[in-house]
This record gives structure tokens, C-alpha cells and sequence, in this order.
């Protein structure tokens, strides 16, 4: 518990909730701080390129035969994140589903910093997993990206179209497969599986990726100080989603997990790798691709619940909660 | 004498005059070559978050406690300056107040460089200063740049308002505190202060720099040469003032490092090391928020001023002017 | 020729064709992605400004005397492959003029990768060659382009123009040397002669070049979706121009070298690197200032004509050629 706690102060000097919550503060004393549309839309651009790219290279350095299982193992576990919050918190008293939908897409994506953090761990503790396991994360985290756009797309329509008439769900699905933030990121994937950008991608988009989503975050902070008032009486849901969730998504990485070391003999040590992925919630990829793929959904709701307290959970409760059931079925 | 007019040289080929002069030549020649207005102002907001998060940094990492008087001396300086500023070089014949009051703010301001240049010196020279003294610099560089552009909006209000009402300074000085330009300086500030944004700052902020600067100076460069005519009349007042000033502020802050060192014992060669970082005059921190924050003044007179005759001063003259005199108290 | 396929294959991966295929490809599947212009105009300025100092910090350190005649053969060569583009490229049936004139400025300038190909396989064949060789490449790069784009502009008066009159030549010339392409890449070559950018070159120009090309061939991409069918019918003529203009301008440029050979003692290595410079066409410097200089021009046309074919051209067949002809030369 003092362990979360550290983790959860040092979670708000981190540049990511540092900055907006910079913005949040500025807009409030009513600063003229402006960042222009245009380069907002180029940082937008930048950053889904950058994760679609980190993604593909990942894709295309794993070895297709063996991550076969697992990886379609973490799509459904991304997709199916994004709906269990459509339909879990989507459906508690004054949650906005738009809200929900975000929150669950970053659930389901990934954060690489406690991805980092586990495999040490799990060195520590002498407990095997295969080297290609860091690979699985673009296989969850783009689904889930993808899926809550798609879905918050659908909901949108099915609410502002005339209930009298049918709404025609695949035209949406095309269209938010077509709009930019999408686009951004399937061509990054792409590129990153097809064509060499390593040189590109280490110049460019790694150097600067940080610096970028510090902008984003104090135009998002800018954002969420005008929308405060929206989440003043749900904020509890929020929280207790995002204490809960972390835990169950690792359960269910873990089971399935679990049922493949029993068909094909992918290892405990993977399993738990694939419990923290699910675990994790992203700060990196999530906070990007929503606020362009969901421009209604409010910043401070998700990132605030994803950043403040999915993190910290992960972090200070999967990780040794994982690696104690794996000990046990280890048999140590 | 020979030294000064080989850093005068120098200077006329260091990247920030060389870019200022290319924009100027450019423009003269009729180019059609233009910076999108959007990209200007993200640039500036990148180059004041920058200057913000690097005092905020220093500040974060100096102990309060020992830095506490000398810092007080350099805020009082560093807004001091551009008041003398205002009331010499701004009542000679000609000469725009706005002009005066950038220039003050520039020469209020610290050069990195020179401060960069006089630590070695005292090495060499055995004259002992403290380690944390290079971290006054924001101390008078942030409030000289604010004050700036707090008087020289009181004064443009004043001039254009209406003569018979009487004009509310403070609403005029929360406006100029709001604006964008002291939004991104504080707010970098306070995020250098109070998280951690060196990640961000190391692998975004700190490498961009010098070149949005550059891109910066060819955007002046361009507005100056519009602006020449202007400059032709009292070309020589910004002249001698830009010669005498770094030799008085030097001497004004030698004087309170002294005051200081009969206090609290801080060292001679710290009071030197104070002296030069009065001395020096911006041609970084300066000309991206001046330009932001006062632009209806001319960027040719300020920078021209500082970077041309202010820095030369300040390297060839005041550095050995107050190293000899440190080595006279020291009874060497 | 098998070596040709590789590097045909090689090319399609690289990161230059790869973002353009990438961007043909999203525009194709009916995506809303889309770049702001204010970015574009920006990226454009970066990349022109960092070709043009690339080019005048080479000139400033290579020594005036020994490379005043290999410099002038450059740039007459730059110029002249220009001209042998406009009127056998640019003559045959279907093809437009400006298309052939960019694809000339684009076979004119210089591939610095190839250049990078020809000095160590020189080395391994112990063939003498001056140093300075590299730093012929600015003096074919910036005159086919400067000469690419005027040719352009004044094709272009004189076939809108009122047939009745007389085009005036030397306003349209001016005009095109103020547009801001070529503003930006004289600025550069002369900010790079004359002052010491070095620190920003190294700090920004030089490591965000990559990735911002890689943006610029997106949008590049994008555009050329929509012009495809424009080459359907002469995409042969590309093919076979791209195919024997690099040979073609390698023995041109080979016998100016053998000729600078007989009157000053310029080494037969030498004459080779300058062969392959002619012989390379530009994927870096290129589509940025063409696309810049001359909108009009397709550039699927000569993206397509250089990358896909001219470079795999100089490096497979050129290189091998001029080297053996260099050894039966020097007698072996």
C-alpha cells in the first residue's frame, strides 16, 4: 500500500500527467495559451505514425509460427476489454458511454513502461518466458485502440441518427477505419511491417515522441479544464473501474495464457507477461489515438483513471501478484 | 581592443546573427519566402517552454537555503535593468519607449554562453565561488523578460488609451501575465520546478532548440527589414547604450555580491560570477519571448544592440574587469 | 542484373519510396488523412534550407584552387542534364514538359548515397582519388535543380502566356529565383558559406532531415493517387529515359574529367566520383525542392523514373563501369 502510494506521487511528477495537468492549471487562470489546430494536428499525426510504426517493426522482427496463439490470444483480449467497459461502466449511473468506450480502449492498450517493468522481475525470480513475448503488446494494444474508435463511432450514430430509421453499422466501421487517427496508425503498422524505416523511425519519431505527447498533453489538459464540471459526480466510477479493471484483464491474460502453455507449451513465465500487458493501461499510445479517434470522450476522465490509478495497480499489484500465482503453479 | 573586434567578427557568424542577417537579406531581396503564422507561434511556444523548464530545472536543483539572498539580488537586477532601461536609453531623443524597454529586458536577461566563458576564467584565475552560483541565472533572466513585458504593456495602454481617464495598471499587468508568451515561460517553470521533465526535456526540448531558434531569426530577420528605416536615426543611442550598459549592470551586481559577501560570507568569486551574469545580455532566452511578448518592438534594435556590441562587452571587457578586481579584494 | 533486382527490391523498402507508397495507398482506399499546409510549407522550408547548407558548409571547407575546374564542369553538368531532359524526355509523344524538366532536375542532382557507394569501392581498388571529391556534389546538386525549376516556370508563362506576345525571359527568371523554394536553398548554401551554423545543422537540420522527407513523400504519395492515370500511358518513356540517363551523363561527365585530367593533373579516380555524381539522381534533395519548385509536375513521374530505376542504375551498372574503365586507363 506504501509501495501505491509512491508510485501513484511519482506518477504525478511524470512528464505525461505533469503536463496536463500544466495545462488543466493554465487554462483555469485564464492564460491565452493557444497551441494552433494545424500543429496539433501534426503532433496528432506524428504520434499515431510513431505507434503504428513501433508496432509493425515489432510485428516483423517476432516469428510468426510461435506467436501465432498468443497473438490472437491478445486481439481478443483488446477487443474484448473495450467492450466489457462499454458494458460494465458504460452502463453505471451518469457515466457518459463516449467516456466509458476511451477508458476501455486504454485499458486495453498498452503501456510499455510496465511492460518494462515486469520482465526484470521475472528474471529475478527465475522464472523462463519466451524473448518474443515483449512482441505481443501491438497485437493488443492496436485492436483495443482501433475497436474503441470504431465502437464509440457506432454508439455515436446510433444516438444522434433519427431512431426511426435503421442505422447502417458497417458504413461506420468504414468511415472510422478511414479517419485520420486510424489511418495514422494502420499506416505506421504497415509501413513498419512491409518496408525498412528503421533509420526513420530512430531519427525521428523515437527522439521526438516524448517531446510531442508533452504538447498533446497540455493541449489536452487546455481541453479537460473546460470539462471538469462533467466529471465531478462520477469521478468514484472512474476510480473504482480503474483499481478493478487492471486485476481482472490480467486474470483473463493469464487463463488464456494458461490454456495455451496446455496446447502448445508457451511457458508460465509468458503467461504472466501476457497478464501484465493486459494488466497495464496505456499512457503512451491511449491518450493520442482517443483524443483523435474520440474527440467527444473527455481527456481527464480516461487519462486521469488510466494514468493515476491503472498504472500504479499494475504496477505495485499485478506484477507480484502474477508472478506469486506463477511460483505456485511452478510448484516452488 | 583587437579581441573585442574578433568577437564582434565571431558574433557576426554565430548561428543566431547570421539566420537574423539572412532573413533580413532575404526580405531586402524581395523573396517571396514565408513562415506560416501557425508554425511561428508553436515555435515560440517551444523556445519559452524550453527557457521556462531550464530555470525551473536549475531552481529545482539548487538548495533554497544558501541561494536564498543571492537569488534575491538577481530578481531585483533583473527587473531593476529594464526600469533603468526605461528611463535612460528610453528618454533620449527618438528612441521608441517599447524599443528601450526590449533592449532593457535583453540586457536584463542572461547569456548561457558568457556565463559559460567566465567559469573557467576564475579556475584558471584560483579565485574559489560556489558551484550553485551558475543557477542564479533564471533568477534575473525570467523576471527581467516578465517586466519587460509588463511595462511595456502598461506603457502602450497608456499611450493609446484615452487621455482624460486614468488607466488601471493592474488589469493591464494580469493581461500581460495571462498572455501566451508568459504562460509558456512560467508554465515551464513551474513544471521544471515541480515534476520531473528531464526525459522530455533531454530528448525533445533541449536538442530543438538552437534550431527553432535559428528558424526564429529568419522570421525576424525578415520583420526587421522591413523596420530598418526606423533604426537609422538613433542607430547610435542603442550603440553607446548597449557598450555601457553591461559595464554598469556588472558593477551594480559586483556591488550587491559584495554587500551579500559581508552578510553571509558567499564568495568573491561568486559575487564576480554575478557581476558577468548582469554583464551578459541574452541573445537566447531574449529575442523568442520579446519578440512574442512585445511585438510591436523592433527585434533589429534589441538584438542588433545586444548581440553585436552587448556580448563582446561582456566577454572581452567585464569578465577580466571583474576578475582583476576580485584578485585586488583578495589582496593577490 | 541480379544484383539489379536486389537493389530494385532494396529501393522498394527504403524508407523514401516506402512513406510514398504508403501514401499512394491511403489516398487510394478513399482515407481523410491529411496533412495541414501550414506543416507542408513548413517541412518544405526545413528540407530546402537543410539541402542548401548541407551544400555550403562542403563549399566553404573544400579548398577554392584545386577545385575551381571540377567545380565548373559540375555545374554544367547539373545544368546541361536539365536541358538534355527538356528536349529528349520532354519531346516524346504524351509526355509533359514539366514532368521531363523536374525528372531532369531530379537526374541532375546528386544522390549522396550512391556518392557514399563509389569512395570505398575506389579505396578497395586502389584508385587514387583527391579528398575533395565529395564536395563536388553542391556544384551539380543546387545548379539542376535552381535550373530545373526556372526551365519550368518560363515553359510554363510561355504556354499560358497570350500567344500574341512576346514572353519577357529575365522577369520570369527572377521571379523564380524569389520563389521560396529557391530562396530557402540559396539561404541555406549561403548561411553555410558564410557563417558557422554548424551547431544547429548538427543539433536539428541535420538528424530531423530523414523524417521529415518521410512526411513530405506521405503527402507526396497522397497527391500522386490522384494523378496516376496520367501515367498509364507513358510510364515506358520514364522507364527507358531512367534506365540510359544515367549511363549517359556518367560518360559525359567522365570525359569532362579525363579532359580537367589532361590540363591539370585532376586524377582519373577523381574524373570516376565525378562520373557517379552525374550518373546519381537524387532521392533526398530532390522531390522536396521540385515538389516546392514546380507543383505542376508529377511526382510519381520522377519519383518513380529516379528511385525505382535511376539509382539502382548508377549503383549496379555505373559504378562497376566507370571503375573498370578508370583501371584499363591506368594500365592494369
Amino acid at each position: 500500500m506504501l509501495e501505491f502510494l509512491k508510485l501513484f506521487l511519482d506518477q504525478l511528477q511524470s512528464p505525461t500527467l505533469g503536463f496536463l495537468i500544466g495545462g488543466i492549471v493554465v487554462a483555469s487562470l485564464g492564460s491565452q495559451l493557444a497551441i494552433p489546430d494545424s500543429i496539433y494536428k501534426f503532433i496528432s499525426f506524428f504520434l499515431l505514425m510513431k505507434i503504428g510504426l513501433t508496432g509493425g517493426i515489432a510485428i516483423r522482427n517476432s516469428n510468426p509460427a510461435e506467436i501465432f496463439l498468443p497473438a490472437v490470444a491478445a486481439v481478443a483480449l483488446g477487443i474484448g476489454i473495450v467492450f466489457i467497459s462499454r458494458f460494465t461502466l458504460g452502463r453505471l449511473p451518469g457515466i457518459k458511454v463516449t467516456d466509458a468506450v476511451a477508458t476501455g480502449g486504454l485499458f486495453g492498450a498498452v503501456s510499455g513502461s510496465t511492460l518494462a517493468a515486469v520482465l526484470p522481475q521475472l528474471d529475478s525470480a527465475k522464472i523462463p518466458y519466451e524473448a518474443w513475448t515483449a512482441a505481443l503488446y501491438p497485437f493488443m494494444d492496436i485492436p483495443a485502440l482501433v475497436t474503441a474508435i470504431v465502437v464509440a463511432s457506432v454508439y455515436i450514430s446510433k444516438t444522434t441518427g433519427n431512431a426511426s430509421e435503421k442505422v447502417e453499422i458497417w458504413p461506420i466501421i468504414k468511415e472510422s477505419l478511414q479517419s485520420s487517427a486510424v489511418t495514422a496508425l494502420l499506416l505506421g503498422v504497415a509501413l513498419g511491417i512491409l518496408t525498412k524505416p528503421e533509420p526513420v523511425y530512430e531519427s525521428f519519431f523515437n527522439p521526438l515522441f516524448r517531446g510531442f505527447l508533452a504538447v498533446l498533453m497540455i493541449i489536452m489538459g487546455m481541453e479537460a479544464a473546460q470539462r471538469m464540471n462533467e466529471l465531478r459526480k462520477v469521478a468514484q466510477w472512474f476510480a473504482i473501474y480503474a483499481f478493478f479493471a487492471p486485476i481482472i484483464h490480467g486474470f483473463l491474460a493469464f487463463g488464456l495464457g494458461l490454456i495455451i502453455h496446455k496446447i502448445t507449451g508457451f511457458s508460465i513465465g509468458g503467461a504472466v507477461v501476457m497478464a501484465v500487458i493486459a494488466a497495464s493501461s496505456s499512457d503512451i499510445s491511449g491518450p493520442p489515438t482517443l483524443r483523435a479517434g474520440i474527440p467527444s470522450a473527455n481527456p481527464s476522465a480516461y487519462i486521469g483513471a488510466s494514468t493515476a490509478i491503472g498504472t500504479p495497480v499494475a504496477i505495485a499489484i499485478c506484477i507480484p501478484l502474477f508472478i506469486g500465482l506463477a511460483e505456485l503453479l511452478l510448484g516452488r
